[in-house]
């Protein structure tokens, strides 16, 4: 799923910026300088207040992720808000307790890792519990939009909700705990965003990297506010459909139809900010190509390629074009990687084994072992990570005793999914969980997703049409995101906590709690967002949940297979599921040209939402563009500050505007956009 | 009138920023550092290129006062950019051909001065020739919105405008020519304008000063294109009444209906940021005190004080009350300065002459006298003064010439006028002449526009409203305004000339072509404007030009008295008048306090038009506030760059924004605010 996809790709570039002189053979030893600290041990890591401030920090990037879910379904990482914030709330909150002679445990970068953790978890749920993709999918609402009402829908609601996340959640981090000592330690996987994260943590906790983070805070809280009450300015003339700033032609009226126009988000401003140009540009182009020349086309061709008396929103007319090439491409793209990464999963496993096997008079006792070709930090941080241990069978425990409990009772929430289906999904889940571990730590790329839809089509076309088989794909789909995405987010944890020495068990915990926090943050944001709009999902309102649409079509075309498309629809999603295959193809052939080809999975996304979020995007790029040309050094210190506070200010005023929503309270004004024609019938309407 | 007033209070002001170092006892000296450059002839300081350069900032500076004229009538000074932007010309044509090895003649502080002479003069008679006051206000428009178009009118052609402007600008040149030296030399006034842009130009033109004005001249450029782009922008989105930017309701639609509202126009918030910040608390404070307290109040009386089906823009209902009150304050404000400055040049006058017998030593013969007592710069500065002379017989020969001329013709452009009233003008004419010349160098304070209401009262009432008195009266006051208002420009320029050691009679000659070229640009750029918006001066529209009907009605009032006021408006007109004495009392008598207290004159202002520019120059001061708080050094050195860049962006868009009116090309959005009621009824009523 292109979520994962743009997160992981920013990631990358992040630690390009910011990760340099790690590897190993860095020179300059980190530790040395924390040589004089005394590091709390694990239990002391787990401090009340740093769960009181994960807490607070989940229910923000709850609502930040669910908006993006909910709006593009393009979720650039937040983990330099969140380590930002997090700092910012902690230091604030000790240094007042040390001014007043109060504070009894001094805030330290194990701490600090332990919250990042914590929310990393908590939020990563309001993206992997597939609100704005699978779960929302299933809803009455999608399937009617769909026209498949008769393939059964199950509509939302809190309780079940919260009852499969916890069935589903705790898995994936029972399924890796064994394996953390092979990927950390023996194998070495360079997890970028986790090392990256790590590294941003250690600056924070120097005297002056925490001079640095302070301007980064007061930075990000301008932008916030700034972006907050942008978002609240604008509210206030959106009291209509097609009104405010939302639906600003700021290209023309024409324009506008095929969905160009800038609207005046902040949040997506901030996202083109963190993005990487090529995302930015590949999005623009998809953008370009699909609404400014193919949908225009096909539409020329309406009355013979489809019916004339369709509905807008109806599938078999150009809506089924524009999501079903969406999804050919996106499925070419995830194919693609999929194969690509699982190639570089086996042979770097094949290389690890073997030269595992050549050199093996290493100690494998965990008694306190020393690597005498090791760095000094390495040294140390090994000694730390292998202090505190998780019995294996404690693990192999945990994970029995869940999978049996929601064998149990998955299907008794899905009526449509046997026991024996997601028996089969949890044999397989550790291997493949295994897999994405493996995989995001070599090329920082979590395949949850692709992982997803292939559980949608298996389980899918398993349980057939006839018996609910659109649903029990979905469901499936969940269990297995859920599974593999919490195994690398909490390996990527684990490498953090390896680089700042915090220990194994004290992340482990904090996972726990995190994810427990999410399964109950993330309903409840959802539940509000989908109780305050109604039309939520709905294509081209404001939170038109593009890939909820996307999932149940992949679903259904597991189900039905191509029955169901329009005319020569078949055919063009050939031709673009093999672009995307062959794009990929050539980027990665073409050496150092590849970075200049724009990315499938990019270009996928305006297909069904329109390319007008891409046009932000690229203003968020403009300007760091030119901030770079003028002032290098402090655009790549304050850039990601800016957008974070671009994206959370915006994102945090949904709070209070789906409150006013909910209590009723609806928008004064209405600024409407007419064609000077129209306005002179309206004024002499409004006259009469 | 209040341009005036604002425009020399802002000149007030720049001077405290700028020409600090300046005055009778300055330690350092400036002309030490030109010593080594040679002061080129008078006819060498006329150069083709500094005329050429001239003709294309006449043209940009007429449109930009041209706009403010007829939409609130504040005219901040831009000498500041008429000086960048003439440096900039022609050290970029110099450098051009000092590269390609063709230039004879070096960029000399004599030249610049001769172009800054030469475009005040010139963009002095866009304001001077009344388009926006006295001869807009003669129009059949006007008259019909003042509802007395019995009392005659004249509507604007552009012949007779130009036969008009060509008389009558050119008296006030030779009025005061006989008396520049005892002006600059002997009574040494400080013309602290004059002053201030003769020492920007100086600054200009050392090695230092060429670095920041370029780099001045980049801000400039940038803030420049922002604003043009912005107004190109904008207009996109007005198609229709009250459609666009300019009508945002910003703080709401129930504000907006009494006019507060930020209407996102470049040029207010440029203004914001020359004027200084009292203008611009005061024009707010007068906006609530109307139209945010006693229009609403008076409101409440419709039906008891004025006739309940009165059209909204006849003077005897509200309308009258708005414009009436305000003539009191502006008129009240007028009478208490016109005798303050009096007052001030009569003591002022009566020490100097008497100075002057006491001190009868002096040499009077003007052979290259030697002032023993004076300093380095004062001595070199008065000889070159002193060498070039205009014989005082070509001074008066000139003066009878003219004034000859207009007796003759003037009564056959106003038939109204009489060849009588002409030559009573003209008799008492030099003597306010020289009254504001003296008075504009001790209090940078001209009070052309005063002198001009006075020739409306007297001239009017003399005629009789019988015998046109209404036209007689206005074109008497334009005949008045344009002799003292040149007199005290050239004076002006004269004390610019004499810090920059350029020749009086270049001056001279640079202030005759100048006015020339005003005399027919400033009525083709009128003509533009009449032409290309059809709604021009109608209250409400996009160019009200609300000086227009306050002058007409002041005219009346000279002719028919009080008759024509609706109820208990005397009794408010007198109140106010009161309190604008007395406010300027407490001003002058509470002596460091008084300039925390608000000028009646810029409060008046926005009694008629509303006070939504108010809060864009506020935004200005608050801009520039905040710019100082963080870096005065740079605010002071680039605010009146941006303030120039965003007054002169827009103001140059009016120019292809007009010609697009002309040739009937019409934007083709309505950018349109509805309540969310109306729009409901407005989609429904689209919809079927």
């Amino acid at each position: 799923m292109a979520q994962q996809h743009t997160s992981r790709q920013e990631d990358d570039h992040k630690l390009k910026a910011e990760g340099e002189g790690e590897g190993e053979g860095e020179v300059i030893s980190i530790e040395k300088a924390f040589e004089g600290k005394e590091i709390p041990s694990w239990r002391k890591q787990l401090t009340m207040r740093a769960f009181v401030v994960s807490f607070v920090l989940s229910i923000l990037f709850s609502f930040i992720v669910m908006k993006l879910n909910l709006t593009t379904g393009i979720i650039p990482s937040l983990n330099v808000s969140a380590g930002l914030l997090g700092f910012f709330f902690v230091k604030t909150w000790t240094q007042f307790l040390s001014k007043s002679g109060l504070l009894r445990q001094p805030f330290t970068r194990q701490e600090n890792t332990v919250i990042q953790t914590c929310v990393v978890a908590s939020s990563g749920i309001a993206f992997s519990g597939g609100f704005g993709s699978y779960l929302f999918g299933m809803s009455e609402r999608i399937a009617k939009q769909s026209g498949d009402t008769k393939l059964g829908f199950k509509d939302p609601s809190l309780t079940w909700i919260i009852g499969f996340l916890f069935i589903v959640s705790f898995l994936g981090l029972f399924s890796v705990v064994p394996l953390r000592k092979i990927m950390i330690i023996d194998f070495k996987l360079s997890y970028p965003s986790g090392t990256a994260t790590a590294f941003l943590i250690n600056s924070f906790h120097t005297t002056q990297g925490a001079k640095l983070a302070k301007k980064q805070v007061r930075t990000l809280g301008k932008f916030f506010s700034f972006s907050f009450l942008w978002g609240f300015f604008q509210w206030f003339f959106t009291g209509g459909d097609d009104c405010g700033f939302s639906s600003f032609p700021t290209f023309g009226l024409k324009a506008r139809d095929y969905k160009f126009y800038f609207d005046f988000s902040a949040t997506y401003v901030g996202v083109g900010m963190i993005c990487p140009y090529i995302i930015n540009v590949s999005v623009l182009l998809g953008g370009i190509l699909s609404w400014g020349i193919m949908w225009p086309l096909i539409e020329t061709r309406k009355g013979h390629w489809y019916s004339n008396d369709l509905d807008q929103s109806s599938l078999h007319g150009l809506q089924g074009y524009r999501v079903f090439i969406a999804i050919a491409m996106i499925l070419g793209d995830g194919l693609y990687n999929f194969f690509k990464v699982l190639s570089r999963t086996l042979s770097g496993l094949f290389h690890q084994v073997r030269a595992r096997n050549v050199s093996s008079g290493l100690p494998v006792d965990n008694s306190a072992p020393e690597y005498p070709k090791l760095s000094y930090d390495d040294q140390r941080r090994t000694r730390i990570f292998l202090k505190d241990q998780i019995p294996a069978w404690f693990a192999i425990a945990g994970y029995v005793t869940i999978a049996v409990a929601s064998i149990v009772t998955l299907p008794h929430i899905f009526h449509e999914l046997k026991w024996y289906h997601v028996l089969v999904i949890y044999i397989f889940a550790p291997t493949l969980a295994f897999c994405n571990a493996y995989g995001c730590g070599l090329t920082d790329w979590s395949l949850a997703s692709t992982y997803g839809k292939l559980a949608i089509f298996t389980i899918g076309a398993w349980a057939g049409s006839s018996h609910g088989g659109v649903l029990a794909g979905l469901a499936a789909c969940g269990v297995m995101m859920n599974i593999v995405s919490t195994a690398s987010d909490l390996t990527q944890d684990f490498k953090t906590g390896y680089l700042t020495l915090a220990s194994p068990r004290s992340m482990f915990v904090s996972q726990v709690i995190g994810t427990a926090m999410g399964c109950v943050i993330s309903p409840c944001v959802f539940w509000l967002f989908y109780k305050a709009f109604d039309d939520l999902g709905v294509h081209g309102s404001e939170y038109p949940a593009p890939f909820a649409i996307v999932y149940r079509n992949m679903a259904k075309l597991g189900v039905e297979g191509f029955s169901s498309l329009p005319k020569d629809c078949l055919l063009l999603c050939y031709v673009f599921f093999g672009a995307a295959i062959l794009i990929n193809l050539i980027k990665d052939y073409s050496g150092k040209m590849g970075r200049f080809i724009p990315l499938p999975m990019a270009m996928a996304i305006p297909f069904y939402i329109g390319p007008y979020f891409a046009i932000n995007m690229c203003v968020g790029s403009l300007i760091l563009f030119v901030w770079e040309k003028i002032n290098k050094a402090k655009a790549e210190a304050f850039g990601p500050a800016v957008a974070s506070g671009l994206i959370c200010g915006e994102g945090i005023w949904t709070l209070p505007s789906s409150i006013l929503a909910l209590a009723g309270v609806q928008p004064p004004i209405c600024m409407k956009f007419l064609s000077r024609g129209t306005n002179t019938r309206v004024d002499k309407f409004l006259g009469s």
